[in-house]
């Protein structure tokens, strides 16, 4: 089968123009390198500081910057981040938002979702449920449908972050981003391409980045562990595995490595970062990535939705 | 009696110049106007990103790159926020520093003192008792003294905020800091001067500014109250009382104000700050301080050694 076209960075810089102005420019905080033991000062790109808590609001808001959006408004299917950051961009721009949540999410997970200002409709089952009932809710309401993970604007508006570290960090070697479903690697990758080295990272308990790779294609999986609230997608996207040839190496990290990663981030920057925000920094802080002496590594810092206590 | 002359916008641009590259250049966050109510987007400088969790590196930093410092070290007096970033900052520079603490504080504010490196001397009594022992020690030992917001390289060094409020804010009207012993408050004001307008925000139990003003000068008051542990100096110090013709108005919020302001900051930019670090925010979510339509407001976010849990 021909590989989709991967997300470009004409796509990317598309997006840019759309969001600006509409959601946050989060800063890059430059650390010494005593911080977390890296040879270089290290650049993390705290995109957790985002509306909604999570990067997932620049792709529905690209989304929603490139659609024409009508009366029955925007559809998704998240009992997370994605459903904040849908139901916090539609109300930006007044439109309705519907995301269906599978029964089995907790209610702290669906109050947020509310409270950005989105309708919630609880499905009985899991996921796949929810999923096929938004889809059909869809065909039957003429709503426009926002995917996650795969979807080229929402890819494209992703990459949104990656302009922002080539414009706030000159001379960046290494990208290092957490993988679940592949949205936000693939806009990374899609928009800096052989330019800087891209570094995916993935939890032991989420590895549908290294499943792709081993079958040759996207495989379902089962998801487990700390992250899979946030990386826990059961396939990697078509998108994110069209961008491979621009992901230079594929990391695995254990959910304690994660934990300490957290950790640290309190403890060396007061940031409060949920297992998936942690993960591509837990690469570097477990030592599984080990940058070169004069390496200028950025990683991305990409969601906080967790109890803040979870972290010290 | 003479007012002493107030650190000045030369003095803060001299800090600057020593401690630039030693600490980290935090980012100014603006956040869209619904995300806090204000009438126009809001600029967070988010100072808590800092080492140790607080600005006060920043004052630290300029002392003992302002000072010969010798095998003796640095000395200071401190339970809190101002212990840490001197025992980081001469730590950074390969010095000894020694930090007196009563016995009365708790192991939770000790025990960082001596991560970043401090020997910490515990002494028998209140904050008045280690105070006398630090003085004490440093006469006899000829160790550099550093006073946690009564001294001008102090101060000087907490002004380089401002510095950078003004370099990321073009434009700005207004600063909102908090005011405990008026270190922050002092750089700030010596930094922008009639520049920009300067709003001094306490806590109803830690009013030094609000009695040193009924007061025509600096008088001793008894503090209490969620912020005391930051702010709870018990006296304004001299140079904050000098920097008075900079400062445009003090206000005062509840504790009860505080604590939304934290919650406000958590729900709104999934940031942690502690009582003190909120306080200034507090002006503005409680509606205490009013902006004008256009006006382009800054606020010092300026410490998060709290339990992250509290802010949830």
């Amino acid at each position: 089968m021909d590989r989709l076209e991967p997300v470009s960075r004409a796509e990317v810089d598309a997006a840019r123009a759309r969001v600006d102005g509409r959601i946050r420019r989060t800063p890059v905080l430059t650390v010494e390198p005593a911080a977390f033991g890296s040879p270089q000062p290290l650049h993390l790109k705290l995109d957790l500081l985002q509306p909604t808590g999570s990067f997932k609001v620049r792709g529905a808001m690209s989304l929603l910057t490139a659609t024409d959006v009508g009366s029955a408004g925007v559809v998704a299917a998240s009992g997370g981040n994605f459903g904040q950051a849908v139901a916090w961009a539609a109300t930006q721009l007044g439109h309705r938002a519907v995301v269906f949540v599978p029964a089995t999410s907790p209610e702290e997970k669906i109050a947020p979702i509310r409270r950005w200002g989105a309708e919630v409709r609880v499905v009985d089952g899991y996921y796949h449920e929810a999923f096929q009932a938004a889809k059909a809710h869809v065909s039957e309401a003429g709503a426009v449908w926002a995917h996650a993970y795969d979807q080229r604007e929402v890819v494209a508006g992703q990459g949104t972050a990656a302009v922002e570290v080539l414009a706030d960090v000159p001379g960046v070697d290494t990208i290092l981003v957490a993988c679940g479903g592949g949205g936000l690697l693939a806009g990374i990758a899609g928009c800096v391409q052989d330019e800087v080295k891209v570094v995916a990272v993935e939890t032991e308990g989420t590895p549908t980045l290294h499943a792709a790779r081993t079958h040759g294609g996207p495989v379902d999986i089962e998801v487990s562990g700390i992250a899979a609230s946030a990386l826990g997608a059961r396939r990697l996207g078509e998108l994110a595995w069209a961008a491979q040839p621009w992901v230079d190496d594929a990391l695995l990290v254990s959910d304690g490595e994660v934990v300490a990663a957290q950790r640290a981030l309190w403890r060396e920057t007061r940031s409060v970062a949920e297992p998936g925000g942690a993960t591509a920094l837990a690469a570097l802080t477990s030592g599984r990535y080990v940058p070169s002496p004069n390496e200028q590594v950025a990683v991305l810092v990409c969601g906080a939705n967790t109890d803040p206590a979870s972290v010290s």
